[in-house]
């Protein structure tokens, strides 16, 4: 292609709003323009990576054994009230009516649409399995849509769904389609982890997400440098280190609980300062109530409750935090909570709590605590769970190691879905003996858009992108420094002519523009190889440079060719001497 | 890919409510499930023939220099209220809000969209010309939406947008994608004409239609067998042959109307039948009101008005017939109406009235006509127009050949816009002397997925479809007679890896039905070449039947690679003595 008429608006200036590297550098190096908020058009670079990606998403996805088939944005309203996410998808659910006042919901995904496609389809156990999916447009109308292509209200995905008779068939089509995610997001030079996601209180079993590391993510991720766990942080578990032993400056007594004034004293910080002791000396107690009854929840003073464990463990879909009129009707009073002498109310613990020796917890009466507490000798009957998100310093359960914390970005997601579609759509299967019985379903997503976002959230440097070579919109960057001069034309054009042949994609820079504009530009754009026809082309003579090595090396007209075949071959890396 | 769990639900029965020969195919072949009125799902057979015609499409149009890009559906209001369209679009246009109340369009064409990015991006003639367009799902809410893929409200379309310095160059772009669009339908197997078209009132100069063959077609075509001439109904023209000389039994006056009695005879066959005489000599006076002014429309009888050209002529962007009341104030009655003795009121004429001698026209009195008409004569000063329908039997303006008539699909469409959008969108580009102008467009539409049901409309049989190779979802339907039988799932398995790696697509029917069912359904899916595996496997002989010209030959194992490969070379045609 050659770039004087292809339309790459280049902007000098990062534009005041954009905050995520990928966004800014989307829109300096005209890959994206935005159409009104979490709205994109993808320019012909853009495009031409989105495609790419796409292309390694269907190889993959077909040597799978998936199907790819393509369903509509626009969805009846019967479907999502059928299976009863028209009410519990709020806002985020794009509406609208036809005409004739029927009502849609815009696609925000589409199990109900391929779950009624395979209930009208599929109706023997011969037909199964079957993994199908798309690569199609979806729409979520994000409260706060932001970061570019990360958090958009119209965007590309892959979505997949796979249909089984037995769990073990689920196993196994999950399995596949985790495979095939890893060899996806390798290809695409993504440094990622496969990482257990909670999957939440209704349906599902496993689930696992896989998060494109950058500091920009907006989840937090729990890995082990030593062995393979990694785990989201809803999800994470960790061995907490022992406490240190009693660091209380106050006197002991003759193992009982003491009682002392502590005035207006009602947070963990204060508290700590106040007696003084290691917030893990503390016992906080959280009031709440879940599934219409009160529930005080233990935590050692360090740590944080995780909403997701304790959901799970109170097999609740919400819970909300007790009133201060309410504590008051356990025999208690806000901030000075705690478990010893209330009764007719559950008490749950965080396992950070378990064993703890000469600690504090509230004394249920305004202005005091209660010190010197021994778990095992004052809360004997607790029930323990795991109901914290993990802390910086807890060691990994598999092997001991000490766990690391990074951020990421959710470019895929794997889910077991389990029956609860094929059971509210109605899609059954008849077995060998003629019994009907719900098929059993997975679902795989890819956020498309999403995955170029994050591959430039790990790809540049100050001066630009640096694409792998497997997205790049263009292998090589063919540059020539002065368009007037005939025999740098002549050679570029020999060499256009020679790479493209080769199956090469070259664009070819043959703008009059300044030759300080235009490696400006080649450097923002990114593409692997840069190859510069200049002065030394009566002697044909030509300047390579890597983008990503930043080296750079005369090559002569014979060398071109082979050269950047034998670069591509070994996947865009270095082998220049 | 093997048959056995790929989702080709076949369907014995055509479904009753299925008019359009593609639709009753793509419904019985698997091809499509129809989720809502207007609104399909690909399934993976239908895909990957929607797949090879987007291929093509993307060829030709690199290959004419234009560059892909991809636009979002969401379209904010602000932008089709700045064109005008939001209000004048009507019912047709899909309209939402989101969760801020903020308006949005879904995409029924981007002109809109296009015009602001090239406003944004585009400043210097420097960057023109360019042709940008896009695939993409369009939303047009049909007040009828029928045919399956035919008439739908999701859909998907290429788009183009050219954008030039000049009117020279829009005729260059424009051009270009004609000739692009040349190679598209023909490489899609289409049997198509390219037709002039109006280009509507407002707006635009030349347009065409690429109009698909076929009985089902909503459009006339009027074409020429002798020459090159073709245009639909709504522009083409004709040449009148010349009345035959006086048919009236009324006995001739000496060179003036003579008014006849001729009671309660209001319409064009009734005064037929009265005097009798042929329809080609009377002359129809139809009054209508455009520009807030009455005028008299004169057509020979046996003419259709053609109410474009009418406006054309007029100027006007609506017309309504005039009231009986109004007819009065100009002196008639309605029913009588003639253009003798009329006053204050122009009269315009189609061509066909001219010459006309010893017609017959209404008398402007109630139950008389005025025969013995001679036009030169009595209506000396007509002003004359084409404002008629081409009729059967009228004849080339080119080369005088006798017009035919057939009925098309319009799957494509090139226009050029001028500067309508540019214009009130504010797209202006500054030229060589730094003076400011508007950017001239043209747009270029294919309906791909109505590309997919045209060439299911063209290509079929009783037993099902009959794919151009170029589309087919599959090159060869590969056809295991007894799957039990080891002998014919060994070769069978051969031949699908043999011909596979030569990069030839197979589908292998491995599934365990009667060979009844599989060779019904092979006829159904109807891929260029089948390929049995049956009684003569132990001698390693096959039987090959070519779909289209439904030539069954057998082949040795050893020939039968060569010989797919030769019939695909040459095009999916018959090679075979």
């Amino acid at each position: 292609m050659r770039q004087q008429r292809m339309l790459i608006p280049t902007l000098r200036d990062v534009p005041g709003d954009a905050e995520a590297a990928s966004h800014r550098l989307m829109l300096r190096a005209g890959l994206v323009r935005q159409l009104s908020s979490g709205i994109y058009s993808y320019l012909p670079l853009g495009l031409k990576a989105l495609q790419h990606i796409q292309t390694i998403v269907r190889e993959e996805l077909d040597a799978a054994g998936a199907q790819e088939m393509l369903m509509p944005a626009l969805h009846p309203s019967e479907l999502w009230k059928a299976s009863g996410r028209w009410d519990i998808y709020g806002p985020e659910l794009m509406r609208l009516e036809d005409r004739h006042g029927r009502e849609f919901a815009l696609g925000a995904t589409h199990e109900e649409v391929i779950t009624t496609i395979v209930k009208d389809e599929i109706q023997s156990y011969k037909k199964l399995p079957v993994t199908l999916y798309q690569i199609q447009t979806k729409y979520r109308d994000e409260r706060r849509p932001r970061f570019g292509l990360l958090r958009g209200r119209e965007f590309l995905m892959k979505d997949a769904y796979s249909f089984d008779r037995t769990a073990t068939g689920l196993d196994e089509s999950y399995q596949s389609m985790y495979n095939a995610y890893e060899r996806i997001f390798t290809r695409c030079g993504l440094n990622f982890r496969a990482v257990e996601a909670d999957s939440g209180a209704i349906g599902g079993t496993d689930t696992h997400e896989f998060m494109a590391l950058a500091d920009i993510g907006e989840d937090t991720i729990v890995h082990c440098p030593s062995c393979q766990y990694a785990a989201n942080l809803e999800k994470a578990v960790g061995l907490l280190p022992p406490s240190p032993s009693s660091a209380s400056k106050q006197p002991k007594l003759d193992g009982r609980p003491k009682k002392v004034h502590t005035p207006k004293v009602t947070s963990i910080k204060q508290l700590s300062e106040f007696l003084p002791i290691s917030p893990k000396q503390i016992i906080k107690s959280i009031a709440i109530e879940a599934n219409g009854a009160p529930v005080i929840v233990l935590l050692r003073g360090d740590c944080e409750v995780n909403e997701i464990k304790l959901k799970n463990v109170l097999g609740a879909s919400e819970f909300i935090m007790l009133s201060e009129t309410d504590i008051q009707k356990l025999g208690s009073i806000a901030g000075f909570i705690g478990p010893i002498g209330l009764q007719n109310v559950k008490i749950i613990a965080d396992s950070s709590v378990m064993g703890l020796q000469d600690a504090v917890v509230g004394a249920n009466e305004a202005d005091y605590h209660l010190v010197h507490v021994d778990v095992e000798r004052d809360l004997a009957d607790l029930a323990y769970h795991d109901l914290r998100n993990v802390t910086e310093g807890e060691c990994c359960m598999s092997c001991g190691h000490q766990l690391s914390f990074a951020k990421g970005i959710e470019v895929g997601h794997v889910f077991k879905l389990g029956t609860k579609y094929s059971q509210s759509l109605g899609a059954l299967f008849s077995d060998e003996n003629g019994a009907s019985e719900p098929i059993i379903m997975g679902c795989y997503g890819i956020g498309v858009s999403r995955v170029l976002a994050a591959i430039l959230e790990q790809n540049y440097d100050e001066r630009g992108i640096i694409w792998p070579a497997s997205i790049a919109p263009f292998a090589v960057h063919l540059l020539t420094v002065h368009v007037q001069d005939e025999v740098q034309m002549k050679l570029s054009d020999e060499i256009y002519k020679s790479l493209s042949r080769a199956g090469l994609t070259v664009l070819w820079d043959d703008r009059e523009e300044r030759p300080g504009v235009k490696f400006n530009d080649a450097d923002l754009l990114g593409f692997p190889l840069r190859i510069t026809v200049g002065k030394k082309a009566g002697e044909n003579i030509v300047e390579c440079k890597e983008r990503r090595s930043g080296q750079q090396y005369e090559l002569t007209v014979q060398q071109i060719l082979t050269h950047c075949q034998t670069f591509f071959q070994t996947g865009g890396r270095s082998s220049h001497e």
